[in-house]
Order: structure tokens, then C-alpha cells, then sequence
């Protein structure tokens, strides 16, 4: 029933910060995932995947092929001494690592001495019918791509399978070619998630004209929040993309900003969807509304049909219930108190006179149009 | 009754995406129509149009007039080998060709050493009251323009006939005329469909006065949609003009440039048009709603107005319906127990009592005004 | 009673626009009147206002003055030919012309070559409460001012009577400050415009305290537009003028900036004007709609009062209406049936209790407020 | 009653300017008070104030001191050839002259040749609820500021006791400072103004809870548009400070700067300000419409419940009050038809049974949390 | 029940401001507490805080430790002279002092000579759900932080116990980074004090559902303008930080900008949590109004259901009811004057039709669907 306060836990994490901890403080959930790592790396025709249990193996063999490009992946943050020796390895500033490990950033691009740190939120449409975003964290460096995320699942296996297959530039391309494909392949999984919301959209349009309840306006205006959720994460994706595109042709290849524009035009893409997404939970508000009023018309006209008919007609009858005396006590006789009573064909009369009453009653809400079903 | 859901179909194709493919792969529908092939040859004095079903006689043909300006026109996308010769033949970047196959492009401009890609949508208002929208790629070339598109349908042809004709400056200004010439003409055709629009607002209305239901609610909010959505295609299409009005005088010659001003007047006048139709639908749901209301208004005073006349009345017909009794039981009499039933004008007194009660209750209506039609 | 399309007619002209034809021609309404010719020449010293039937003599009187300044006005553009002279005679673009003829356009500016193109539109508040508005199209030249309109009516006398009168710079300055003086009157005659529809808006509110009916919504919902309708013509207004005192000191002269500077003040304080007439009518709209809510609380309570009144007296008297019968059919005495029936005061008695419900029910009510007139 | 149109008499004025008539003539109102002329002159060490009746008197008495600062202080219009010789010993422009006696001017500010003219408005909060605005028009010179006001009355009391008493930097600082001073006492009467605007929406708000009526809502929607009239004198005000902060250190010191920052951070509060009271207002707009809802149910529940506890009482005792007789004309027995008639406690047994149903239903709108005041 | 009210007192002290005082002069309120003087000083070995009573002794522990860094912390503003010794010795403008002193100001900053004042506001969320926001007034120097508040106790214990422990950066850093620290604590406070906040969001919507009362809507329009008024304060930090972004190195050295991009990040995410806020009072609006609709639809569903099955019953027992008589005064017999009342089964089979009313009215709402309860 209460559907609202669900919608904030995404948020919650936020709220929790620790006041005035020394910054670049690494503030680790206890229930952050012992880290993962993997290693993909490859160049145009080699190709080795694989996972490691211990951070020096994966440095060694990263260390041992410096000609090629390598793709470091870690799932999970319950490390924190391996995170400390990851940003004396890979240079990452202690205000960047504590991004990486506070899991709500809006996306973000910061860029320093040919480098760049690059957030974004890969978004899930759950079951109970919320935006769940997880961070993706990523470094590039001269010949690698650095990703950090807080689970174990992502939705980049299939970009692994890319680079496995060797089809396509991914593997002839410098390394910034494979932030440039983590980033679309983020922001692609965006259209199934809208997909799904579309769907639940027509759900709940289906419902309202079906089987409207009281809940669904509190669904209705949750899934409002939900698209303006997005569309606060879509924004900023897309003012991250336009930076790259801004950026001079050494840090960004000329050939590959071709690429990021296509992004661009995704975000641009998306950011129509959300607008129309909003419109229509503003058409759903606003139909629910006339719904509830018109639903109320409806009763009232039944009530007043109803009264309106047989108010009269009780009246009627209360009249030739009274007990006015035809006979006088004092014996004489009262001729004209009621003497329809005494009519032989008085109460026949009656009762076709009232049939009358009911037929134009009848006929004049068929000219008021209340007997159609409007 | 359900109008929403359908008018989400034509943003479907982005939904349906697939997720994580190689960036500027083609993925091109089932449903997709076999692409046919024309050329329009001309010069100042020659003219020459003609459908190929062989690609190589079109090449062959382009390439025997290299003095002429050539409109290559390719629908139907169904033919990936035809479409990655044509990315060869005319130096089309994957990403450009998958923004030509995937259909959904916000209209936009990209230009590359003096060469053009332009997306525009063509607009028609279906006789489902929605507004339908296809997509014209344009691709400029020194002395070619080629465009695609997915229907064999367009509504060029009356510029098809203006060359024919060979009527005006379209025979004798550079190719980059031509490419002006058919934006001109694409949008030119989006003032009809705007008046249809514009008509259809005015049933709508007409019903909302004459006859209105409840389906009309979600008819406006649908229009109001479709207006939308107009203005989220119209706004792009200006920015894109606007773009080509910046470019330098060797791209874009200066001469022209008055011409794509004159395109770039014809999308404010759209835009002021779309927000007019804004107007008129946020009015007409207000009147609607005030409809409800008022109705329900009308509705509540047959019944007060009923109930205030006939439910006075039957409490005094109920008085006189009580069985006080005049004679005690123990034989005495109580003269005080309903003596108006004994007297011999009692009944008719009451009846014109009743009468005089009806008579005050219907002035007191009609001194509130509740009896005019208002 | 449909108010809404009517106000719709002055956009219908962009919407009949014929599709695909040739840029640049002249799409003369078969409605239009045969134009009429005037020159007004003058310089410090002389004067002179002449009408001409034919466009030849016009033409010599024009050039037969080369020092003097003119102000040739054409009024109608029901004369294909003859337009078609004045484009080259005054070296007007095609699409400038078709501007011209096609007599919806933004007001907007065009300069080239020392000389300007400016579009102007004049309003006047016609008796059907709607805001009319006629293209003027200006143009200039090194010693002329070359205007265009439809009608034959205009509300530029009273600037021919101040060259007549001589009174003022307008006949020492350059034609520049005609050109001025010209947009200055048109934009003057804005404000009894404004005023009219001020005084219209306030009987609209008078009427909707005094007698509100159901068609003062759309009545209010129809000024609204009218309102917005102005504000999109004083917007791009203020952006012409705007652009002019931008313009290098040699196409306008500093001192004439002042000048154009005065009218930005007063596209200003139109601007001011329409956002408070949008608020009036935004106010008028949430009084209509809670007046509606106030009436029916009104009806209701009414009714409310009535009932509540009556349906408890009905059932009191409906219980004394009860045949429990004193006498059992087997000869015995019951008593406890009803023995209030043959009481002496028994009638009496219940009378008054009822006069004692009424005053505590009217009491009641009293304590609740209902009685006030609210 | 109808309180929006009083609302509109501010703006009057402007809607009443002559049409076409000469730019930079004085238009000046016939009810345009005789000017009344002030002068203070001081330097560090001296000071004077006089009122002149005469103004070569005034001039004398200026020109006497070109040491010393001077502020000239003319109230009322009333006096064309005063004007007309004041705007040439002190070279004001005809279209600023205009400016001053239109008294209808957003405020601005306009820079030429090292001197300002500068145009503000004083307001004052009136008892029948108006902001009510008066123009102050001041020009700065090399060692004069010269104001301009309609009325004799102003809020610069204050500050001519301030420069009497020699406090403060206003008698050592150049003149701009006294053009300082007052900008910022006119400014700083702005927050009285606002404190009583603020008091009257508690007023309205506490009427809101305790005695809703009619009238109030309309006296919510004015206050809001006083609001807005405010914001829409703030907004220029602070821009015209901002033009002040961005001229050159030569025009405003650069230590006058910081002081005029001190004015442009009271906008800025006052437009904070004027943000919370449109919020307040709204939502005491969105309480009155909740209240006349909360109002009608509450009536309705009135109605319900007695209706509900009533109608099938009534239905009971009707029941029993029908004549089916147990005695047959033919003389038989019926013992079937209403044998409840004839039982000794029957009509005890039916008031019980009646009291029940009323116990229950209470008790069943006591479940349902009718009974309670909410 | 009057809310709104006590949400205007913190913005009463604008209010209150005294009109047309010396620009600079120190207005002291009379409530103002005596000033507590403490000094923080430290290098990265040394550490040292103490409280002062005597101002010369707080200089003089000041002026011994020319090397060290220290952060003088001003808490009372009731010394004026205390106030304007410090303005000399560390060179504040006077306008600055009243900015630090009228303790109502924006967020700000303001540059010179490599000095910055900077205002900013700690937020507490009070219990009686209020925003209380108290201003922090902070000068840096060559070797200090000066810092003023009105209140003794602050939410910079955190900060000071880091300073002693020596922990982190800010004992080796330059004074700027003290700043720095300071303005990040306070902004993180404002996390604690939004997620109560949205306990408090919560806390109503669960009203809403559960209980909802007349009081609701003013709470949750209360909230609404807290939120708002956070809006306003977060705002103006923002942009505070980002000019500190966009100042030369040599002011805030590169270095330094990192730590203040990641307070801008939290300016942005609170943002982000403020709107998230806007939009969930708005839903809890628009439930509310929507709960009332669906409250008073359930009221009108009793009583219909009440009516329609009671009164056509009532109708029926009050046609049995009537007096038509068998026998003709005459003595005849009239046969047709109901003979119903006659037969022996008359009662019981009315009786069962008047069930079968019922049950078939009760199936007709079941089939409407009147009887769920939604």
C-alpha cells in the first residue's frame, strides 16, 4: 500500500554519509562484496580472459604484456587495503577512490594529464517495478581500462563476448575505443529498462480503465518518480558524453569522437523517451482524476433517477394514506374528504396515473441523456 | 478505449534495440522492403529520370553524366549488400548508415569535409488521429544528392515534377539547391498535417460542447500528445536549419543561405503553431473538466430540487396519516386528537395548503436562479 | 456558444500554404484587393500626398524628387504584375516579396546592404473579443520607405497628419527616422488594444461574480488565448527592435538608437501588461472553477437541510401511521400497543415535540454556519 | 466584492498614452501637482537646505557653489515650461523627459557621457491591501543628483537627515554616493512593504481556518498578483544594479561598487522573499480549495448518515402501517396478513428492534471514522 | 493548526531590518550573545586550542606563532566594540561586518587582495519540522581562518577533534585547506538533516494512508516550502563552490580544487535530493486531494445504496398503505379497490417480493462494482 517510501531506499545510501570524516576517507558498507578481479587482455591477435584470486598475479600478468591492452575489472569493494594499493598502482586520487566507494555519484567525467575517471549508473527496471542504478566506475589509462563495480553481475558480458570473438575494431582500436564500448553497451541496456516501463505504463493505463483502484494513483505517481529519476540520470550521462566531445583530438581521437556522438545521440534519444514517459503519468494523473469524478457522476445520477422517480410517487400514495373522515363524529357525513377512496375504479386509476409519472420521469432522462452509459 | 498505449507504437523501434551490438552494425528488419533504386539526372538542359533494378547500371549511369546533378533515391532498406557497397561507393560512415536503418533519428546535421548528412521526418496526420512519421536521410555530394527512405511512398513528388518541368532555379543552381529544395518540400508538408490536426481539435471541441463522453478525456490528452511530439521534432529541425544558416559561405553559398532563412521562418511559424495547439488542448481539457462538474452540478439540483418540494410534502400527508384516535378506548372521546380529519373542507384545505407550499418552493428556486439553463 | 475555432481563423491562412510549389512565388489570394498607391514625399521645406492609379506616374513623381524623402504605400496585393515590377524596381528579393503577400509572418528584421526588411504586425481588439492582427511590411531605402499592407485601413493617419503638420523632426531627420516613426505609431496603437481587452476582462469578472453561466469558462479560457496570442507577436516584437539598436551606428544612427530604444521600453511594458493579463485570467479560470465548487456546496446544503429536517419527522409520524392493533382479533385488550394513540394530548403532544426537533435541528445548523450565506 | 479590478488601476496610466503623437513630447496629466523644488547643497564642512519658489532662484543658489554637492529635488510634474528649461540647463534627452512625467517605467538604467539616469520605484504597501508604486527619476551630473517625483510625500526623509547630521560618508564621498544613498534607502523601503504584505497573508491564512468565505478566495488570488507585480519591479531593479557593478572603475569607483553589491544582495533577499510569499500564496490557494471540498463531504456526511439511520426506519414503520387486512370480506380469516398487528408486545418489540438498527448504525459510522471531526 | 505562520519567523529578521541606517553600521541585536573568543592554532607538529576572555590576549597568542596556522572562532556578536577592533586588525569592510552581523545572507563569497569572505548556513531540521539555518561568517588570511557565529554551540566538534588528532591533510596543508575543511562539514551536516527530512515525508504519507485529517495538507504544504526554502539555500552554495573553482591558482592552488569539485558533487547530489523532495510532497498533494475525492465517493455509494433499495420499498409498503375502500359508502361494493389487502397470502407474497428487490438491487451493485471496497 504504501508505495512511496520504497522508492527512497535507492537514496538512502546518500543520507548515511558520515559528518565530517577526513576526506578521500575510503567509508566501506560492511556489506560491501569481497572484490573480484578479473583481466581481460588482448591486442589485435591475442586474447587471454581471466580471473585471479590474488592482486599480484593480476599485476604480474598485466605487467607482462605492456604492448597490449588490458581490461582490469573489479566486483566489489569488501577490500579495503586492496583498494589502497590499487590507487598507489593506478594513481587514483583518494577523492576519486572515495567515488568509486560511495556508490552515489551522479554520472561524471573528470579528466587530468591525458587520463580520465568516468562515472556512470547502469539501470535495471526491478520486478517491484523501481530504477535500480549500480555505479560503474571507470579509470583509462595508456593501455588500459580500470572498472570498478560494487556486484558481481553486469550487464557487459556481451561486450566480453565481443572482444572474445574478435569481431569488429575493438580489438585493432587504442584502448579509449573500449571505454567507448563499456559506455555504450551501459547506455544501450537503457532502452530495455525504458521498454519495460513502457509496459508497465500501458499496465496500469489498462487498469485505470478496467479496474481503477485507489492504489493506482499512488502507482501511477511512484512510476512519475521513477521516470524523473531517470531522467536526472540521463541528463548528466549526457553533459559526460558532450564533455568527450569537447575534448581536444590528443585526449579523444577525432575518428572516435565520430563514436561518441553516436552516444550523444542516444542520450538525446533517451532523454525524448523519459520526456514522453512523463507525459504520460501526467495523462494517467489527470484521467484518474476525471475517472474519480466521473465514477461519482455516475452515483449521483443512480441516486437521483431513483429519487427523482419514486419521491413523488411516495408522496402520491402517502396522500390516499391519510385519514380524512368521511363521516363526521357527530354523525353527519364529510362528502369531500377524499373521496376518491371511494371510487369504484379509484385505485386502478391511481395506480395508472403513477405508471404515467414513471414513463415521463423515464423519458425525460433518455432527452437528458443520463440513460446512456457515459 | 484503450488510445494511449497505441500512440507509443511508433517509438517502439527505439525500445527494441538490440542491446550491446557492434557500434555501426546494420540490423535490418525482417520487414524491411526491397530496396528499389531511381536517378534523376539533370542539367540546365537536359533532364533524365529513371528506376533501376540493378545497382551497377545506376553507378553506371551516375557516372557516364559527371557534369549533371544527380538525385540518387533509394527506398527500402532490405539489402545489406546494396547498402555496404553504397557505404563504399559514397564514403558513408558505418554510424551514418545505422542512423539511416535504424528509422529513429531526431532530425539533425552533420557535415565532414564539405560533405552533408541531414535526418529529417516526414510527417503525416493518420486517419487514427496520429501523427505518423518517417525518416529522410539526405546525403550531399559534390554533384549528387542521395537520399533514403524506408516507404516506396514520399511526398516529393511534386518537386520530382518542378525538375521535369524544369520550372525555376532548380535546374541551374548548384546540387546543394536541390538538398534545399527537398527539405523545403518536406516541411512544407507539415502545415497540412498540422491543419488536419488543427480540424480534429475542432470536433473534439465540438463534441465537448454537443456530446461529451468519456472517452473524449483521453481523445484530448492524446491529441495533446501527438502535439507534443510534433514539437519535439519541429524543435531539432529548426536547430538543424540553423545550423546549415551558420555554416560558412563555401559550404553553404551565401545566396542560399536566404533560402534556408525562409525554412528557418517556416519552423518558428510551426512552432508557434504547436504551441497554439498546446493552448487549445490544455483549454479544452479544462473545459472538460468544468463539463463534469457542471453536469454533476445540474444533477445535484433535479434532486434538490425534488427532494426540497416532495419531501415536506410527505411528512404532511404523513401527519395525516397517523391513527390518533378520537375515541378512547375506555369509551371517552379526545377532541384534540386529529380534529382537522373531521372537518368537511379539511382535505381540500390541505390540498391547496400543499399546493401553495409547491408553489413557494418553485419562486425560491427561481429567485436562486437554479430553474434557467445555466 | 463554440468560441474556440473562431479564433483559430487568423493562423488558417499559414495553413492553407500550397505545398511543394516554387520557392519565391507569389501565392496571391484570389481574395485580394486591388492594391492602391500613395506617395507621400516631403522634405523640410515641402510636402506633398498624392494617390496614384498607375504604378508609372507614381514612379516619375518618386523620381522626379531624388532629394526629397517619400513614403510609398501600397495598400492591397491583388496585382500580380504590378508586384512583380516593384521587385526589381526596389531590388526586393523573391522570398521577401512572398513574405509579403503571404501576410502571416513573425514580425521580424532582414537587413542587406544597408537597407532593411522589417515585418510588423498591427493588432486592434475586434467586437468579437478577438485580437486581429494585419501584416505590415516595411521596407527601406537610401531616400524611400516602401510599405505593404492588405486593407485599405490602417492606423497610420495620425503619423501622415504629423508629416502634413510638419510638426517635429520627422521631416528633418533622415528616412530612417520615418522608418521609426512608422513602427512607433504601430506599436503605440497596441496599447488601446490592451486597454479594450482589459475592460473586457473585467466584465468577464463582473459577470462571473454577478451571473456566471457555463459559457464564461470558455469565454476566459478564449481571452487567454488571445492574450497569449499577443505575447507572441510583442516577443518577437521586442527581438526586432532588439536587433536594430544592435545594428552598427551607420545602418542606424546613434541618435536614432535612442529613439528604437523608446520602443524596446515599450515592447517591455507590453510584455508587463500581457503576464499580468495572463495572471487575470489565470485568477478569473481558478474563481470560475471554485465558484462552480462553492454553488453546488450550496445545493448541497440545501438539500442537507431539507432531509435532515424532514426524514426523521417523516419516520415519527410514520410510526404513529402504524395499525397495531389495541384490540386482539381473540377479543383481548393489548395494551402496550400503542397506547400514545388514545391519549387526549397524544396528538398535541407529538406536534410539539416535532416543532422541538425543528428548532434544535435549525439550530444545529445554525451552530455549523450553514445558514449564513457563505 | 470584486476586488481584481482595483487591482488593475496602477497600470492605467500606461494603457492611456496618446496615440501617434510626437516622441519625447511631455504628455502631462491635468492632476499633475505644482512642482515644489528643493536643493541641498553641502560639502564635508557645510550644508544647506532650501526650498525655492522660484527656479532661476534655485539655479542661482546651485550655480553659486560648484564646490560643493548638490542634490536638486523636484516634486510634482504640474509645470510644462519648468521642465522644458530644466531639460536644457541640465541636457535630459525629450525621450527621458518623457520617461519621467509617463511615470509608468520598469526601473532601468540608461549611461551616457559619465552622467546616469536612473529610474526606481518606491513602494508602499496600502490598507486596502495594493502595493502601490511612485516613481523616482534621478539623474547624476559632475557635482549634482537630480531627482524627479510626483508626489510631495517620499521615504528620503530618513536620508536628508542623515546628510544634515554629517554622519557617515555621504558628505565626504563624491556625488555618486548620494545617488548611492538613495537608491538604497528606496530599496530598503522595500522590506516594511513586504513585512506587511507578509502579515496580511497571515491574516488571510488564520481567516482561512477559522471563517472561509467567498471573498476569500479572491483576496488570496490578489494578494498573489500584488506578489507578482513586486517580483516584476525586483527582477529589473537587480539588473539595473548589475549594469551598475559591470561599468567601468572611471563611471563607479571601484570602492562605490562594493557598496552597490551591498544593494544588489537586497535584491536578491527581496527576491527570495517574493519567492516565499508566491508559495505561500499557492498553497493557500491549493487549502482553500481542499477546505471547500473537506467542506461539501462533510455536509454530505450529514446528510448520509441521516439518510442511512432514517430511510429504513421509515421503510419499518411503513411496513406496519399497511392495511392487509386479517378479516376477510367474504368473511374467512387471514390469519397470514400481519399477524405481527395483533401480538400484545408487538409494537415493543418493533421499537426495540428499531432501536437496535440504530445502535448498529452508528456504530457502524463510528467504524468507518465518520463520528469523529476530521 | 496554524502552520504556515511559523515558518515566515526565520526570514522575520530581514524583515525587521532598520530602514534608511548608515550603509556599514553595526545593528546589533539586543539579543545577541556575549562574544566567546577561540583560537585553534597549529602546525604539523604543534597543536594548541584555547578560549580566551580578553580579546589582547587572544592577539597576542595570535601574533607569537606567526609561522603556525590558526583559526580564530568568534561565537556572540553582543560587543560592538570587540567587533570594530577586529574589523581594523584584520582588515574587514564595514559592509562585511554588517553582512557577518544582520546574520541573514545568502550563501556568498567575495574576493580581494587574495582574501575571500565567504557566508554560509548550517541547516538543522528541527522537531518541530522546521529548516532552522544559522549563518557561518569565514575570513581567510595569509595564516588564519576567522570564523563568526551567533550561537555558541555548532556542528564543527567533529572538525576541531581531527585538527588535534592530527589526522589527515589539515595539519600539513595551508590554511586554505582549514577553509575548505570547514565549508565541507558544514555541507555534510546537511545530509542528516534531509534524511530526517524524508523520515518526516514518510511519517505523512503514512498519515495520509492510514489517518488523514484536515491538518495534513498544511503539514505536507509546510514541508513543501521547507524543502523549497532548502532549495534556495543549496543553490547559491553551489554556485559559491563553483566560483571558488573557477578562481586562479594563485588564490586556490590546483590542488585545493580537487577537494572543493567533490563539495560541489554534494551541492549537486543535494540538489538532486531536493527535487526528489519537491516531488514527493507534490505526489503526497495530489494523494491527499485525490483521498478526499475518494472519501466523499464512498459517502455518496452509502447513501445511494441506502436510498435506491429503501425508497422504491418505502414506495410499495405506502401503496398498501392507502385507504381505498372496498365498500362504497353507498353500501356497494367496489372489487377493484385493492384487492390485494384481501387475499390470504397478500402479506407474505409482498413481503417476498420486497426481497427480491433487495437482491436483485444488491446484485445490480455488485455488478457495478459498488461493493468492493476500493
Amino acid at each position: 500500500m504504501q508505495t512511496i517510501p520504497a522508492s527512497k531506499q535507492p537514496t538512502k545510501s546518500i543520507l548515511e554519509r558520515t559528518v565530517g570524516q577526513k576526506p578521500g576517507s575510503l567509508n566501506i558498507s560492511p556489506e560491501a562484496l569481497v572484490p573480484r578481479l578479473f583481466l581481460v587482455s588482448f591486442d589485435e591477435e591475442w586474447y587471454e580472459a581471466r580471473e585471479f584470486s590474488d592482486y599480484d598475479e593480476l599485476m604480474e600478468a598485466y605487467r607482462e604484456a605492456p604492448e597490449a591492452r588490458h581490461w582490469i575489472d573489479v566486483r566489489g569493494y569488501g577490500n579495503r587495503e586492496l583498494l589502497e594499493r590499487m590507487m598507489v598502482d593506478f594513481q587514483i586520487h583518494p577523492l576519486q577512490m572515495e567515488d568509486v566507494v560511495n556508490d552515489y555519484q551522479r554520472p561524471k567525467i573528470e579528466e587530468e594529464r591525458n587520463r580520465m575517471f568516468i562515472v556512470s549508473r547502469m539501470i535495471t527496471f526491478t520486478p517491484d517495478k523501481k530504477i535500480d542504478d549500480d555505479q560503474l566506475s571507470l579509470f583509462t589509462g595508456e593501455n588500459y581500462v580500470l572498472t570498478f563495480q560494487s556486484d558481481y553481475e553486469d550487464c557487459l558480458d556481451i561486450l566480453r563476448e565481443r572482444i572474445k570473438g574478435g569481431k569488429g575494431a575493438i580489438r585493432r582500436k587504442p584502448v579509449m575505443y573500449l571505454a567507448y564500448a563499456i559506455l555504450d553497451v551501459v547506455l544501450d541496456n537503457y532502452f530495455p529498462a525504458m521498454a519495460q516501463m513502457g509496459e508497465y505504463a500501458e499496465d496500469l493505463e489498462d487498469c485505470l480503465f478496467r479496474n481503477p483502484n485507489k492504489e493506482l494513483l499512488s502507482q501511477i505517481l511512484d512510476l512519475k518518480r521513477e521516470v524523473v529519476k531517470i531522467r536526472r540520470i540521463v541528463w548528466p550521462e549526457r553533459d559526460k558524453i558532450n564533455e568527450i566531445l569537447r575534448m581536444d583530438d590528443q585526449m579523444v581521437p577525432h575518428e572516435l569522437k565520430l563514436y561518441f556522438k553516436d552516444i550523444y545521440d542516444h542520450c538525446v534519444q533517451l532523454m525524448d523517451l523519459v520526456d514522453n514517459y512523463r507525459e504520460t503519468t501526467s495523462s494517467l494523473t489527470d484521467l484518474y482524476l476525471s475517472n474519480v469524478s466521473n465514477r461519482m457522476n455516475e452515483v449521483m445520477k443512480v441516486l437521483t433517477m431513483i429519487s427523482t422517480i419514486f419521491i413523488p410517487l411516495s408522496f402520491i400514495v402517502g396522500v390516499y394514506g391519510m385519514n380524512f373522515s368521511r363521516e363526521d363524529p357527530e354523525g353527519g357525513i364529510n362528502p369531500l374528504n377524499m373521496p376518491e377512496l371511494y371510487q369504484p375504479y379509484g385505485y386502478v386509476t391511481l395506480l395508472g396515473f403513477m405508471a404515467l409519472v414513471v414513463i415521463g420521469m423515464v423519458y425525460y432522462f433518455y432527452r437528458k441523456g443520463w440513460l446512456t452509459k457515459d
